[in-house]
């Protein structure tokens, strides 16, 4: 089945945190594709992928970057698909200038920014599937299924304080 | 035409970075509805709201809040609709504890969280749009056009420097 | 005895630090009640909680949690029980997130809002403890004469530089 | 009636700000006595003041400072009454110096911290009135009767968008 | 004579910033060109200006831009040519978030990054003639008259306090 | 010969910064005392200690803390000689807290503040030396000497590149 | 009678706020200097002025700077007269810059740093004229004495809230 | 040959980061030299190496400093040579006290601030390379050899995710 969710990431350091998302999208059974796309490093590369994401039939794009974070925002100027940006935790300053440079976006283009870090992979992944669940049911309930889980996990880690 | 988008925010103090949003829907025509919905001053309402939204044919949230901006994320926490959370400028420090109170969601709950203040009340439509334009040719098309003409604008303020 | 202060806290990991809170109400006599609350994946249990925490018998509840931390104002919000916030330490932006998050609520809920990390777990027992002790003149006790041996280990900490 | 809750403020200037939790004592009948005292101009004053305030009756301390605010913290070493520290919005760093002067407490002495500026005054008076609640059924009685009026108005808000 | 500085920048609103890099080249005898050039609105015509730039004979670019400021850094991933870049400040992080975007590139891609606002503009035009003047004489005479009389201004200024 | 500085410090914990300005006094064989002093858990030792600092013959006092960081201006309320103030290294917001604490001094109560950490602790006995080195040539002499010695060390750390 | 204390700023916009140190050394009685040197401009000048300090006669210079800020650490490292830095409030980043840029001297050259903006130039002048009374009591004396006016001007406030 | 690029640091713990310049300008075959030289500790020698650097052959200057990081604007005040600034990642605060005090220049006098750390180290390498690549062909190839190769770098690190 084609990919509907392409995850795409600056440099081959960010996949620890981007395969947090593509746990999620394994784990919700959504098709997706992944690679190392560099928006200083490929500019072209990045173009390229970014105007034949939707006619590839990509429903979302997932970028996360790190730093002076380009990829997300580039990417989305691209091509009119949601993109989703992770902002990559940073050995500096933490992430915060990840954050920034992908969540500021002027107007007339966005980036769906998520947390930084860990936290921002898995909810990348959530994420694109609640924007694929919103009009694929199937989706949305086993977004609904894992939610159900994760509420039982909470109320059994109560009882070992 | 029953509303695709629901519109709420804190309080209406945000309205003014709010309507930017809804200008874009209905530029975009886009149906959609707006409410001031509260975290914290009327919380029973914004489950309600929250957990009727998928039945009531929404398919996307725009959520804006200010300060510790909890509306986005507790909405989010209460249906698998993919919520966009605008961080409305803040008096004291300038919507930096707004954007942080909504982007640095826990790995679970993710939150699309745009720029803040008025860029990222524009951005919150188009986001929202774009989400839907996936699924629906004909909303991603006016997106394009709308980015055609903004693109041409851009061109033609370079003769005025 | 029935408890008279609630702690409650967003995730199993935050209990390094709110045990800290729980050592404090124990070594001054004081009945408490502990338990894994979260905002984002219990949202109701919350609410079922803030709801009954006075009938109870709850004089005051002590909430922590981590990043776009959602717990203590929500909690805030569904009680009229003084609630005290903890922000606790987040990976990433070393708990300013949580600290913005808890303390810039807007005006109408308050949340008393103590350190980062581990001072605030315990700062928050004592709060708890000076707010009974207002009106139970045992506790205040209590917590003077803890204070009394705290300045004796400082007063002895000195010769030993 | 003799006071229960005390209003101190380390200089004239931050009468704006905490104005506005007389106000709400005022409105939910609660008496207080307000008063400058600064810390570093007037330091044997402000322990004195700390050392009486329980046994002239008072429950609770608003203390409210800007910059280096060293007030609430340093009552807060000389009393076992519960004090609340309100931020007063500095004219440089808009009130984050205020902030962390207060809230970062050492582990303790604690200080019940609510929000940079004019939130923080009002939300002081409602926390004030929160910890008297717990043990004076009225008080919680007319906190709750404030927050359901204000719910209305939230609810009425909506209609004029 | 053909332009060996090409200034350009996000947006038309930037111009104010801008202008004075622009007056320097003039009050230098530099000669330039200037053009509004947008990463997100015009990302192709951004490409088709770097990869041209050399060939056309300039020999740096000034790019100027708010927020989340991906036009230096993209510029800079099509040409080696040096490329300044100007954090325009912003209008509700003062800049801090163009200032982050800009400089902290990835290794493999450097932007020599001026101040914040109206002194990096003025800078970015004096910048670009350094580089000019360690290869063109005449310049760098230029730029040293130039601070000889700003130097005389600084002397004569301390009489008047 | 009785003591010209006092170094104290809130907390134990603080030694290894303080020790320091220690060395830095030892080395320059200027005569101090040493002592914790905390301003939450020993006011009145601490109101004490600044009150008789100048009669029992201090010239200077170097006041090292962390976090909510009141020692330092504190002392300066209750003495007008000069206070030195050492940001001490926080846990959780690394010493930011603690250098606005003791900086943002109001009008009329300053404090002389160095670096945070390690690099404070050794210039607050470097500066509490030339304070007294504009009075007594010997000390300034040896001050002058100390930087003989580390440009010396500087010049030849060049060749080990 | 020849200048006791140096006031020196970076630029004569940096007047309105070292007058305020002026005015208090004018109303101490204590002779002082003024000038504009610039670190950047006059470059030759700093050095110079640093030089011949401590020959001159002064005993302490006030230096104030915004932005990069490097006028106190530079005329630090010319001269062993203690230096005390006033951070100016910059027109981006409101004196956070000038302040890190100040204060954080590394390890071996102390500056004095006192607060930003306004409240620094106050205190600058005070803290200069604490130095010197630590030697000279007719200098404390005064210093005493205004801060007990202000006391009174504490105190008679208060009756006016 | 004699050395094109001159590369200077605060001090030797600079190293590690200065390093990575040196390195690439190695690979690319540009001489330089290099040599710690202290703004704060022999400003004397910083006065001289910067006012000596044009007739001695240098087209530019790369200065790596941390903390209050003076050096490399210093240097930019005495030579029209063009500076390049690395912010050295400071203990405490991460390096955004390097990079404040290293880009916020006043108008008049830039520095060229690449990003904190060692991405920055390597970009002052490589910037110097292409300031002088836009007058010398050859270097110009050699910078674009090496981006070639790092792109094929990045496109086969993608197949190993």
């Amino acid at each position: 089945m084609s990919a509907k969710v392409g995850v795409i990431m600056g440099s081959k350091s960010d996949w620890d945190t981007m395969k947090l998302a593509c746990d999620i999208l394994e784990e919700l059974e959504i098709p997706y594709e992944k690679k190392v796309v560099s928006a200083h490093r490929t500019p072209d590369l990045m173009f390229e992928y970014a105007e034949s994401a939707a006619e590839r039939g990509l429903k979302v794009i997932i970028a996360g970057a790190g730093g002076a974070a380009h990829l997300p925002g580039m990417v989305a100027a691209k091509t009119t698909l949601p993109v989703i940006g992770v902002p990559v935790k940073s050995s500096n300053l933490s992430g915060l200038d990840s954050l920034l440079s992908i969540v500021q976006m002027p107007g007339g283009i966005p980036v769906a920014t998520v947390a930084i870090g860990n936290a921002g992979g898995t909810n990348a992944g959530l994420l694109a599937a609640q924007m694929l669940g919103a009009f694929e049911p199937d989706i949305a309930a086993r977004v609904q299924a894992r939610r159900d889980r994760v509420k039982q996990e909470v109320l059994e880690s109560s009882e070992t304080l």
